[in-house]
């Protein structure tokens, strides 16, 4: 592959002579764990997708890799190309223009944060439900390269879900245009999904048409102290048949993530005066007139012994405060310092199961702590190991790929997943390898032979020698 | 091609002879609105997916078009092959086991009907909300396979978004068993929903694992008269502000479907005493501690001049009698006999306008009857034509191109589909190749020949001059 070279900039800047074009800055160039990075790359920031179709089409022409840059949030690597090879980095943060929008759909560039249009929904009086830690920053473009899932799952589905259709920009320049506003279409194969997910290396999705939804009448959260994993999801399975579908969220919650947090913060606000070994946050959206508070407190009377304990939130404070305590779980992490991360799911009735089995094999592999914690209500847990207490991640060093390999071969026995919501990116090529289905292996290379015969898109993500 | 001939059927049958093959009969080779035939054809009844791959790898290597077969109730066409070639006609009817279900999710067989379907999931306390009018015959496999829609894709989704993860068999035999039970599995490309909706031209999808839901513990049903498209519009959006999203069906009426209905039968009971020009079938599923009666009630008294009279279902014997009407429309249309039928949505806020400017097109054209009636709640309208009154169908020989190109013109011009729910299949492939994104177009070009190059799956079916 041919360097985005000083040759190739004064190329692309003859074509496009208009085109943001750059040095990539540091923060292009290092992903949020601070673990990958690129030597350098050819920033490019267009503001169109006639730009973005004339930008591959010379790529493509010249066997140029191109790395399509969201928001950065990204933590497998899917965002940074390490080696020799200078790409183009194309980023679509110039892109963030709101197309068009009604009661039903928004057609948003990929440019906008996904705050900025969840915020948008808000102000037409709707919901955008995708939510995420990294909203802030994280692009709307991102969030559907990815297919990212968040903490709504259960009730509104993954990105994918919440999406039309996509405007996309093939390795040759093609633009697929495919912002149909409809929840019914069925004409062809579906591109849509097989863009949205595909990481970047199959093209770059420059606009999307997002479903929006009704916002809930009456939301309503608590804390509930269950027993063990078992009674969270026999909990879950409750809410569910009471609540009609209603429940929003429903995230679990260990001990161990509790007493990070205590340690290392950010500093939060303890529901309980003592830690339980299991709680789980539930969030529910009501219709008109039903009371959530109501419907809150009798799901906890119906528990009986499922639950022990229980807060309902009170004010939008006591929300915001709730969220906010499993929101920081992840920064709490981060200052401990795991020794490996596992964004994993499985069937839901083998969670409990899969808690148990997975503890069990670390224990016999060394002294490790693990936080567990994540959204029980879609099967897919954060599945964290950290060093015992008084040892640091540098003592791990020789037992991180033992770790990591030991989790996902448990994640395997139970037909789960290896990458739930964070994709495959650069560092899961490997378990994708291991763990995927040859059939599925066999078709994915198949269709990226076919849409981007000279790999330049996103090179090495995704595929393993890609 | 090479013909699946004597010749061809010793091959198969010494390969597999246990295999279940002979002479396709007449039900195979015709389609329910009885305008395609095909002339013959080898009847392959395979008993498992080891066997369909065995099938299809000799299919592969002697050149011999395959035809999948579901419950044969497809309105485009998709499952019959005209020509003198004949093909192998791949039917899953003896694959029906059910091979696995929790509270979550159940792995079902592509030869199960969409009915039983339901039943097994009503059997385990559980949904599954796809339904349509033609459930009993109607295979699984099929609905996978054209991506099926029906009256719950306002709350629930189409089949797409109720499906997991397939079984599918390749072109040359290649098994893809992607029959996770997750929520959230980003583990590389959508080769699911690439599968889904290909209409056999990709694949043959041998079994699923479906989503159940909780079954909603109340649940209502009211005709509702509207005085016009856009207050029935209105209505849904207060429906869905009301119910967060509880309503399940939203179905449109008018009142030419009544006239038919009463002209010709099926004998349905009829709500009210003169026959309003629009009304909704409106369906809510609630949360435990609501009266669905009294939530209807609500919406009736909050929408105002919305609505000019209502009917509210007291009994499940009610509840069937207005399903019953709503389901014997396309009856009664096949009775009456219609020039051209349209399966059609455009965005939501364009419903009323498209409604008028396409009424207004044909009635240029000619002395027409429309009978526009269906899913408003998803934007899917069934826009049908028919003769006036005292003419039949043979007067119109001569106009039926010139009807559905202008009511497809009008779709166009909407941001529309020319066909929501039921498909591509060899009928519409001239209109996807008139209004599909050439973008598009040429993905799915790209898709099919690197999955089957041979172009053995489904000949003609989706892509023109496939």
């Amino acid at each position: 592959m041919r360097s985005a070279d000083d040759a190739f900039r004064q190329e692309l800047s003859d074509l496009l002579p208009d085109l943001a074009l750059s040095e990539a800055e540091p923060r292009y160039l290092e992903e949020p764990r601070g673990r990958w990075f690129g030597q350098g790359g050819l920033l490019a920031r267009p503001e169109s997708t006639e730009a973005v179709s004339q930008i591959l089409k010379l790529c493509h022409q010249e066997g140029v890799p191109v790395v399509p840059y969201g928001g950065g949030t990204g933590l497998v690597s899917g965002q940074i190309m390490p080696g020799e090879t200078r790409p183009l980095i194309l980023s679509l943060e110039k892109m963030t223009r709101i197309r068009d929008a009604d009661a039903h759909t928004m057609i948003v560039e990929a440019g906008l944060t996904l705050a900025q249009v969840q915020d948008a929904a808000e102000e037409r009086g709707r919901l955008f439900p995708l939510s995420l830690a990294s909203q802030g920053t994280a692009r709307i473009g991102g969030c559907l390269a990815t297919n990212a899932g968040g903490v709504n799952v259960l009730r509104y589905g993954n990105t994918r879900e919440l999406c039309l259709g996509v405007e996309a920009v093939l390795a040759d320049g093609t633009v697929v245009s495919g912002l149909k506003r409809l929840r019914k279409d069925n004409t062809g194969y579906d591109i849509k999904d097989l863009m949205i997910g595909s990481e970047g290396s199959l093209g770059v999705i420059t606009a999307a048409s997002l479903r929006l939804f009704p916002r809930p009448s009456e939301v309503g959260t608590a804390f509930f102290v269950v027993p063990s994993p078992e009674a969270a999801l026999e909990l879950l399975e409750l809410a569910e048949a009471r609540m009609a579908g209603c429940v929003s969220a429903f995230e679990l919650i260990g001990r161990q993530g509790l007493e990070f947090l205590a340690q290392v913060g950010p500093e939060v606000h303890m529901p309980f005066p003592e830690a339980p070994d299991w709680m789980v946050l539930c969030e529910i959206g009501l219709p008109a007139g039903m009371e959530a508070e109501e419907a809150l407190a009798g799901l906890f009377e119906a528990a009986g012994d499922l639950v022990s304990d229980g807060v309902i939130a009170q004010s939008g404070q006591q929300r915001m405060d709730m969220w906010a305590l499993r929101e920081n779980i992840p920064e709490a992490n981060k200052r401990i310092g795991s020794i490996s991360s596992h964004d994993v799911s499985v069937p839901l009735p083998s969670l409990p199961a899969f808690i148990k089995a997975a503890g069990e094999a670390l224990a016999e592999l060394g002294d490790v702590r693990v936080n567990c914690f994540g959204h029980v209500g879609d099967g897919n847990l954060h599945y964290n190991a950290f060093p015992a207490a008084g040892k640091t991640r540098a003592d791990y060093e020789s037992m991180k790929t033992a770790v990591k390999d030991c989790v996902y071969e448990v994640v395997n026995r139970f037909g789960g997943s290896v990458s739930a919501e964070h994709g495959i990116g650069r560092i899961k090529t490997g378990d994708l390898e291991r763990y995927g289905d040859a059939g599925k292996l066999a078709v994915m290379r198949a269709v990226k032979a076919a849409l981007d015969p000279k790999g330049i898109m996103n090179p090495g993500a995704v595929l393993p020698g890609n």
